[in-house]
C-alpha cells in the first residue's frame, strides 16, 4: 500500500481551484509532482477530504477537486491539552506531539513562572507559528483535523475547558497516580478529557489551587522528573494506547 | 523542598576521592559550587548513592563521600526498548526519553531500512554518545540507574531480550491494539516488558516475521502515523502512567 500524498486546502470545494503558495510549493517543489498527479486534499476547518489532481502548473498551480467526503481519519474524542508557556521551542514540540497523538484543542497558557512573555505582534506571530506546526503535523500523521491552538492566561485556560470533561492537572508533588483515574474516564467513549501541565519552572501554589477549585484533579506521573515535552508525550501516549489503538 | 544536586561517580566508595573531569566540570563550572558544597553522588553501575561534599578545588576536585545506601529512585521493572537505528538525532531523543520514562535497557537495532550505517570508530563514538545522554538524563530526572545502551543487529536484538519478558513489536499495519495486552502484562508487578520499533522507514516483512517467530507480539498504536521519537515516548508514557505513578 503506497502512502498517499495529502495536502491541506482551505475552503475545499468540488471543481477547479488555485493552490495556495504553500500547498503549490509542497506539491510541485518538495514532492516534484507534475500535471496529472493525484493526491488527497483535506480541509483543516471542516474535516472533509476529496480526491484531487494537478491540472496545470504554468504560473499558479491549478487543481481539480472531486466530490467531498468526510475525512477518513479524525480524532475520535475531544481532547484538550493545556501546556504552560515554556522557553525556546518546547511548545513547538508539544503542539507537534499533541497533534500526532490526537489532541483536538491545544491551549498554551501564560503562567506566573513562564519565562517568556508574549504580547502584541510577537504573540500573534507565535500563535500563527503553532497553527502552522499543527497543520503540518496533521498532514504528516494522516489527520484531516488539526487541533485548534490558542494562547490564554492560566486562569482562563482552567475555566474555559468544557466542564463536562474529565480534567487532570499534572502536579509532581501530588500523590494520586494518573493511571486509574484516566482508565475510568476513558470508559465513556464520548466523554471529553483534558490535561494541563505547567511550564518548566512548574506551577505556583496559587495556580494549582485555582485549577483544583475549578474541578481539575491533581495527578502525578511518579517519582522521576520529566522534561516538559516528555510529560506531554507520555500523558498523551497513554491516552492513545488505552483508547484502543 | 530544594532540588538536590546529583552527580554520577563511577566506582563510588566511602571516603575521599578525586572527581572525574566531567563531574568536576559540572560541579564547579556549571553549578559554580565551592568547597563545602553538599550534593548526592550516585554510582550509575551499582544503583547506590551517598551524601557527598567538595573538600578541595585546587587542581583536581576532591570529594568526601559518606556511607553508601541503595539509591532512592531506581526503575521498578526491567524494561527494554529496541529502537531501529534512525537518522540524525532521533536515537538521541529516544535514549533521553527512554531514560526519563524508566527504561532499563535500550537497544539501538541496525535494520535493513536504517539509512545510517555505523561501523568501527564511528560506531564506538555513537554508542559512547548515547551512554553519555543516558547518564545525563538519569541525573536530570533523578534516577540513579541509567539504562544500559547497546547497538546490535535487529535479529540479535530480537533474540537477546529476556524470553520471559512480555514483548511487543510496534507495527503500523497490524491491527491488535497495544493497550489491553500491555495492561494484562503489567498485572504481574515483576514481569519484565520489552518494546520494539523500527527505523523511520519501517521494518521489512522479514524483520517483522523474525520478531513474530521469536515470540514478539505485533501491536498497533492506531490510525495516525507517528514519528519515531513520538512513538517511543507514547508507548513508554503509557507504561509509566499505568505502572501506577
Amino acid at each position: 500500500m503506497a502512502t498517499r500524498v495529502r495536502a491541506p486546502i482551505e475552503g475545499l470545494h468540488e471543481g477547479l481551484c488555485t493552490a495556495s503558495e504553500a500547498t503549490a510549493h509542497y506539491l510541485t517543489r518538495v514532492l516534484r509532482l507534475g500535471v496529472g498527479a493525484a493526491f488527497v486534499a483535506f480541509d483543516p476547518e471542516t474535516s472533509r477530504e476529496a480526491d484531487a489532481s494537478i491540472v496545470a502548473i504554468s504560473g499558479k498551480v491549478q487543481l481539480e477537486i472531486q466530490g467531498l467526503r468526510p475525512a477518513r481519519v479524525v480524532a475520535r474524542r475531544a481532547v484538550t491539552f493545556v501546556q504552560g508557556l515554556a522557553k525556546g521551542d518546547k511548545c513547538d514540540a508539544v503542539v507537534r506531539d499533541a497533534t500526532e497523538l490526537g489532541v483536538t484543542h491545544v491551549i498554551i497558557a501564560a503562567c506566573a513562572r513562564s519565562v517568556v512573555q508574549l504580547q502584541g505582534p510577537r504573540r500573534d506571530a507565535r500563535v500563527e507559528r503553532w497553527l502552522r506546526i499543527a497543520r503540518e503535523a496533521a498532514r504528516q500523521c494522516g489527520r484531516s483535523d488539526p487541533p485548534r491552538v490558542e494562547l490564554l492566561p492560566w486562569d482562563d485556560a482552567m475555566t474555559r475547558t468544557a466542564p463536562d470533561a474529565r480534567r487532570f492537572c499534572l502536579h509532581v508533588r501530588e500523590s494520586a497516580p494518573l493511571g486509574p483515574a484516566l482508565l475510568a474516564a476513558l470508559e465513556d467513549e464520548n466523554a471529553p478529557v483534558a490535561f494541563a501541565a505547567g511550564p518548566e519552572g512548574g506551577l505556583t501554589a496559587e495556580e494549582i489551587a485555582f485549577a483544583s477549585d475549578q474541578g481539575w484533579q491533581l495527578v502525578s506521573l511518579g517519582d522521576l522528573v520529566l522534561r516538559t515535552e516528555t510529560a506531554a508525550a507520555a500523558v498523551l501516549g497513554a491516552l492513545r494506547v488505552f483508547e484502543g489503538g
